[in-house]
């Protein structure tokens, strides 16, 4: 028996990796795809620009796009994947709960919200639960769970090894992003050739928020973010893909790189379709990883990690995800699964 | 009345700058350029593959290179440029301060020793009086003179202006450096297109102590080291020329995003031939610098940031300096020119 | 005495471009600066997202931008260099020429009119009195003359010297062009990164129809297109700026690749401001010109070939230009030039 | 029952892509590898600087290299393939010939040799019975089977589809190639980078030649090589992998668009274990072929073409493959299987 699936915002990049993920997924059935007003009516090949590496799967291709709204969804449909910009999102992704959908959502919008859980499963699992409070709180039927911003996702893993080990008191990042996660048409060619741009508009504040949200604990009626004390500055380069981060983290007790390097090695992965086998995969060789050669790990879910050494307070490491994988469609999809697994489909 | 100079690995990257720099240089006359025994007896336009974008100047084409020893070059030249790989700097240089030449070098051998001044004139240039001490100790006629690391002259401005308006307690900076560092072959395109590469061995290294050494204090007798505590990560990316750069900075007492900003618009420059007019020129919009748009800002000498924000303990920024101008030729040239200022040839 | 210039689509790429050349120019002044009704009020400054590498000029800066209409535009104004986008420029370039201004353009609108002179003035200069017809079919005071396609002002000139040595039969061009060619925000970063598209919609058709009217004769009363038969093939490649060709010519009668060089190196300039000493660069070097080291020759109006080796039916050769400069905003000001010069301001 | 075989110049880039083929591979096994005198003795992973995007196999890492000399190699190993520098595969190959090894070489000596078979299996298959006329006039046990070169590769499968269509006359090929058909340190960043080479030595002449040999035909004693006229310009990109191709082909017959389109389409592959299923790729959107979306279909080993026009005297179109595995490795890979398929093993 699979789960009758839909995604909102479809023809979108992060929409695209969805419709790649679930199309083969053995639990997830693809039974609906949304898009804007103009989009609706139109078969999914003509309403999207498909800009994958591989063809759009014939059956998607066929499947008729609707409107982005609560009554152009099946009912049959359980689980509803959302990639919508965070302006829209934060209008329709209540509208769809209300309407008794649960949404697994990667848009922006409402992460940090106090009964909204934000999930990294193999990371704080156990926030998920927060939901009944979201349900009681907002009397939905359906029930909305976000998965964080890309560049967060990359460091929060080897973060949580270090605090379970011996504890975060600070953390400053540097981020190397790739073009993908500006979207398909974020970034201009003549911007990044031969150059890169140390801004993202938002990008930082979402780092230094949802990273202590993600790495607080829930009592079972809220999240108590951690007091860690964190401070990002985010580049864009000419990458592809993945999304490369230098990492300082300063520790409670006192902490060795060989120490930290083993506690990301050891970090346990979780037992979901789209969890990597290794969470964390640490590498000895001081230059890796690197984006082109280490994005890919355990299918683009794998976080990976290198570089380690001793500072005057803590260590600093490099740390490296795929970003519309790992940090996106591949998050929102996993978050699915952890919905499914934990009854609340 | 021109100084007759030399340059020492003349045939290299760097060394191809240099000849660009001082061949229109208004107080300085190429007359002597070393390579290795293979070149010696050549002409410069068979011994050197010239890869700049101008062509190389007539009357330094038709120059006949020599082997970099002492005695083959003519006594008359007063002033030596040295842009030799640090092994072989390590053991030619010291011969020719012993032979009575003057030597402005970009190597990194001897950087960090005792008695070599350490300079980057606008930031230290009463440093250069060390040579007095290095004098008396090695028993040289002639001086060895050093400028710093690419990626430390980069920040060591705005860290300087900073550090005098409220002190520097701990700095952390992470770079974003240009192909052209690791000279014309260090970096293949394989390793480097739709990649990033977050280990520049020796680097981080480098920027922790010159750093230290430039901000430190002449006392006229030895250079006391800045107490900062400074951590570096150091990436590679694919830009052609311009090193960027994201830093922490901790400050003594409380600062605040316009105050450093200030502190940076208002650091004088010096009145020599290649210094900039501005030193650090300092950009309101967050995305600036960029490498390829700043990094030729006055002549490739100026230093750019941008992107203040406050922190929990003092401030964040972002830097970029020309590497191979700012960084390393212009560096030493503007060096040969405090020499000479300051009577040292 | 300067002439009063304006310029339709300011804002634009190559409408800074046009900037960039008209402040400093010796002959022009800039008057006038249009763009769409949005931005039509506002000091450029605000209405213009500029982009170059230098600062936009003081005054530039805080001249209000009018909208691209001929009552808006001040009557002493006399030249207007006009880089529209080709479905706007078709429909108001006739009405300013209507209003009696000289128009200078690089819209592609019209190009193969036959009434509208297509010039490379150090090729085809005496095409410009064409404008005589122009003016008595269309009863214009006014006047429009274009300037070609961006990759067809490459070929052209090393063509022409061809043709007047040896006669032209064929001609199978493929290009290798810069992602600055399709404006600041034609090419995604996605597109090209670690990719080539060799595909740009309508440019091949230019090439082929645009050289043969610039090769054709004019004689007083039409231009007699030449008969050669033009194939191309275009490409965009990861570049900024500086369209690479492939090309083979087959010629009438038999040449040599030494032959057909120094043709190429023979081809006088002309004597106009813009126009550069040498219009052909000819390398020996096989691998030259290259896109980064040899587009800003003669201030990148200089155009440069290499690579000649014969074929069975005539040569082959390789050929470049900057694309912006010699092949849009300078190839304007040139013809603007060239109308001064000939008495038609 | 598998082949037991060698890789000769197994830490090349060529020769760690062959490995990664090879290891999986269900009818070959590996059982020797040879590299340099320096790297003989040590374990592969030792010996290779391993570059690509997965893992050494484990049982390859850990096989000791030995010198690239027949002495070295167990006699029970059968077919070798060989990626040496042509300088020296051409001192080597033939004297493991001649101690009976089967050669399936990538290397580019010999290529052209009258009794040396060039071939790329969909092609020409029947050429490697010409191994019969070499073993008797070398008197060799082994034999030499070459592929051709990477860029020769891509165009010849469209070519040969339209010789049969239509016949041959003229073609003229300009080609846009990636970083890694030069090894991996054969291009540096700093040569590519916003930049494009219009030479690539020797490969001009590789791709005139060979495409004859390859579309002539084989007598039973001897190949008769194809009349065409064949000129080539070859450009070095910044693409990683596969190299795009714009060619004219003039025909003896009159073609159309449509029918060479479908001529390729129709082009039957062959039933080896690393032909594709589809040879050629045939698509309608004029902008592909791209090299980064299309040089992995089925598994590398397709070729793709597009854009087709009609000329004067034929048709233009692109085409594209991937030159480390279609145009390399995986061609060597190939021809083994049809040695093996023919009996010569």
């Amino acid at each position: 028996m699979t789960v009758r699936v839909g995604v909102l915002g479809a023809t979108g990049a992060v929409g695209q990796r969805l419709i790649q993920l679930l199309d083969p997924h053995s639990e997830f059935e693809i039974a609906a795809l949304t898009a804007s007003e103009d989009s609706a009516g139109k078969p999914y090949r003509q309403a999207a620009k498909w800009r994958a590496d591989s063809p759009i799967p014939d059956d998607v291709a066929e499947t008729r796009v609707t409107a982005t709204d609560p009554s152009a969804v099946p009912d049959d449909v359980d689980l509803l994947f959302s990639s919508l910009p965070s302006s829209i999102g934060e209008q329709v992704e209540p509208r769809f709960c209300e309407a008794g959908y649960v949404v697994s959502s990667n848009s922006s919008n409402a992460r940090t919200a106090a009964d909204v859980p934000l999930v990294i499963p193999e990371i704080n699992a156990d926030h998920v639960d927060l939901l009944e409070v979201q349900r009681d709180e907002r009397d939905w039927d359906g029930a909305l769970l976000k998965n964080p911003n890309c560049s967060t996702i990359t460091m929060v893993p080897p973060l949580a090894a270090i605090d379970e080990a011996y504890g975060l008191d600070s953390i400053r990042v540097a981020t190397l992003q790739a073009v993908s996660g500006a979207g398909y048409d974020g970034v201009t060619s003549m911007e990044i050739i031969d150059n890169a741009i140390p801004h993202i508009g938002g990008e930082e504040q979402k780092m230094e928020a949802e990273s202590r949200k993600l790495l607080g604990t829930f009592d079972g009626a809220e999240v108590h973010w951690h007091g860690a004390d964190v401070a990002a500055s985010c580049n864009r380069i000419a990458t592809l893909d993945g999304h490369l981060e230098n990492v300082w983290a300063d520790t409670v007790e006192e902490s060795t790189a060989d120490g930290v390097a083993r506690a990301m090695a050891d970090l346990p992965s979780i037992d979901l379709p789209s969890s990597p086998e290794q969470l964390i995969e640490v590498f000895e060789e001081p230059e890796r990883p690197q984006p082109r050669l280490d994005r890919n790990l355990d299918n683009g879910m794998a976080v990976s990690a290198g570089g380690f050494r001793e500072t005057t307070d803590g260590v600093q490491f490099n740390c490296l995800a795929h970003n519309t994988l790992r940090g996106a469609a591949g998050a929102s999809v996993l978050n699915g699964e952890l919905l499914l697994e934990n009854g609340y489909l």
